[in-house]
């Protein structure tokens, strides 16, 4: 017997039917928004990572070298592909490219409660637009995705920034200050003691007073007081942009979901304005449950022409943890519209009601294992079969079925040429008994 | 600038939008049948292929250890994935067990046109039936998938034989007969002259006259001959197998896309009764599009408890081929219901309509770049949006806006209270001019 590999999740029908309602809401909110699906490879070079990440991605990859010599790894995000994907076909794509798609990806990591080696994530991205409706669009997305699987603002928030904020105010001080270490300090001071936090800041080159009121200036989320503290053009377009963006989100009808949190910085590579973090609202799920933001040095970096960019990518690891801690992931069960039952020799039927339900769009089984009318019952209820259609040799010499309503035990018999005769989703309620 | 890997594809929308409605055809037939998506690992041990297949299959393999000392492969199948599944868990499962799942495999092959090394296949089978209504059922979910991509039987045909008829037969003969060379001779027969295919079955053990008269029976398919000419038990079995087989997808209404062809062997290992594949039935496409049959050994040689299997795989390479020669492979293009036009400030009014087209089902975008009239125009044109919404500052004046039909270029004002309005899905035709 051979066992699965660790990180890697075998997923039955059962849990995979609210898989597969979270995903659909997803991508078909995307696809209103006029996101394009895409399809993307699996494996790509290696080097797409280690020529910018260096050695702290490397350490998380499937890298390995194919029988053609080729170093290749399996692909621990998307970006860096769309990316190629953008450069690749820069001049004939009318902008802005709008592109999701939902696939997994592979990082050899430690395993935890959310956290797969193998995870899937909808990714859904603009290229091409550096306006404030562009952020706001991925937010309203973001937003409208979330409230049609059912949660509402009670259940989570978007906390949102501008990367330029925390580096614009810190280097709006005198001091030498470590800008990287202090937005590291800023981004784990939910994990710290304030004691801890502002040794952190200290660490980086401010001043105990001056640990202090940073500290204390990015936690009001004050826009207004941060762009007179600061005082630099950088801070002050960093917050005129966030507020443009939050304008937009109002409009688009996502406002209420969004909170200005100037803590949420997002890592230090990558992102060039906008970002913003999922979390929780009650703060039962402690961990972000996805993040995105605008990250428009990207294309350029991979050879393209300068190419303003803005994502999101919530990852079904860690949404299903915030559904099920707000109480809407879909039930785990799968479902069955019909099951046509045969006793005695009445296959060919059978297999017509079964054919013309089905032609109707319905879930419908019917035996393909020679059972007994027990044993065939027991099966319809394990699929949660709703109607159950009595194909049996007595009742057809009377041109009759038998229709059971599996819910309340219910049966009649109604004529053979009715059954779906003119009904689109014919139910036991249909006949008069 | 980075390359794709050679044999990995990078889909974008327009050819994506053919790709979904391929796969979402394959899909829904499945969901109807009864069918339930499983989700499965990229990733396996290397052993679950090493152990059984040796080096056949292991330089096709994109093998390697990975950073934990697992020697692991990208899976170049779905089969033992969902043997292990099965017996993960036997006892719990109600049988028949019916999955399917649509993703990508990777085989380290020879790139050509319908073969790719990451390729994309709608895997569909049912355990824990031996009853020819399975196969008919796997028979029958094909040929209703493909009639639903709109190909009939003057498009394709199933080829369907039994395994054991062409090994019974050769077992008949008295002579010394190696019965996998002989197989493997029938397999390749169609790109052979006779006499080389002969020289094949004579190199296998038969004289020149059985040669010819084995060539010959197998050619006619004619059950009855073949049954009466081995006169064994094994030949009578497979030859009543594959008529109850035939018989039953009779009544399941998928008779006409079956054709006997003994020559069909499918390869050696693996399968264990009826096999088919499906052709192009005017002969364009001269490959197997694609290939099933009932691999009843298969789980217990995983470790479970002797398990019937029977199952199909359309490829989304080869499908595809066979789809465009018949002329009914899906418009490459991306389409839009409306595309919503700002002209000056009117973001907040515009946003309005478009949330509520969007909130009925419908595809909608609107402008998010900061763009002209003219550029949103040619934007709405290029991602082929049907009604075009103008939005002005001054119709607004007048509480109206301007609907444009894109495919004759009519246009006429409406109030901006009847947009959309109770109307589901309004278009120019909606309103008097």
């Amino acid at each position: 017997m051979y066992d699965r590999i660790k990180g890697f999740r075998d997923v039955y029908p059962a849990e995979m039917a609210a898989w597969r309602e979270t995903i659909d809401t997803l991508e078909d909110t995307a696809r209103q928004y006029g996101f394009r699906e895409i399809s993307t490879p699996a494996l790509e070079r290696a080097e797409l990572w280690t020529d910018k990440s260096g050695d702290d991605i490397v350490d998380e990859l499937y890298a390995f070298e194919d029988q053609g010599g080729r170093h290749v790894t399996l692909t621990p995000e998307l970006t860096p592909t769309v990316a190629r994907m953008v450069v690749a076909k820069q001049q004939e794509l009318s902008k802005p490219i709008k592109w999701f798609s939902t696939r997994p990806f592979w990082r050899y990591e430690q395993v935890q409660q959310g956290r797969q080696r193998e995870f899937y994530q909808t990714n859904v991205d603009i290229f091409g637009s550096s306006e404030p409706e562009a952020d706001a669009e991925i937010l309203a997305w973001a937003a409208d995705a979330l409230t049609g699987l059912d949660l509402t603002e009670d259940h989570f928030e978007f906390r949102i920034s501008h990367r330029d904020i925390l580096g614009g105010v810190l280097e709006s001080y005198e001091t030498d200050v470590d800008v990287d270490d202090a937005i590291r300090a800023v981004d784990k001071s939910d994990k710290l003691s304030t004691a801890e936090y502002h040794d952190l800041l200290i660490g980086a080159g401010l001043s105990a007073d001056q640990a202090a009121e940073f500290a204390d200036l990015v936690a009001t989320g004050d826009l207004e007081a941060v762009r007179s503290f600061a005082g630099t053009e950088r801070v002050r377009d960093a917050v005129d942009n966030l507020q443009a963006v939050l304008g937009a989100v109002e409009d688009f009808g996502a406002r209420e979901h969004c909170t200005i949190s100037l803590e949420t910085a997002r890592g230090l590579d990558y992102y060039t304005g906008v970002v913003f973090e999922c979390f929780d609202s009650a703060g039962e799920v402690s961990r972000s449950i996805f993040g995105g933001g605008r990250y428009d040095d990207m294309i350029e970096s991979f050879g393209g022409q300068p190419t303003p960019a803005v994502g999101v990518a919530p990852g079904h690891a860690t949404l299903p943890l915030l559904l099920q801690r707000a109480g809407v992931w879909p039930d785990e069960r799968i479902s069955t519209d019909y099951y046509v039952l045969q006793i005695g020799d009445t296959r060919a039927d059978a297999a017509r009601i079964v054919r013309e339900l089905r032609e109707r769009g319905h879930v419908v089984e019917t035996d393909i294992a020679g059972r007994s009318f027990g044993a065939q019952l027991n099966y319809a209820d394990s699929i949660n079969a709703e109607t159950v259609v009595i194909v049996g040799e007595q009742d057809l010499e009377n041109d009759e079925v038998t229709v059971k309503d599996m819910a309340s035990g219910d049966q009649t018999q109604v004529p053979v040429s009715s059954f779906p005769g003119d009904r689109t989703r014919p139910t036991i309620a249909d006949f008069d008994r």
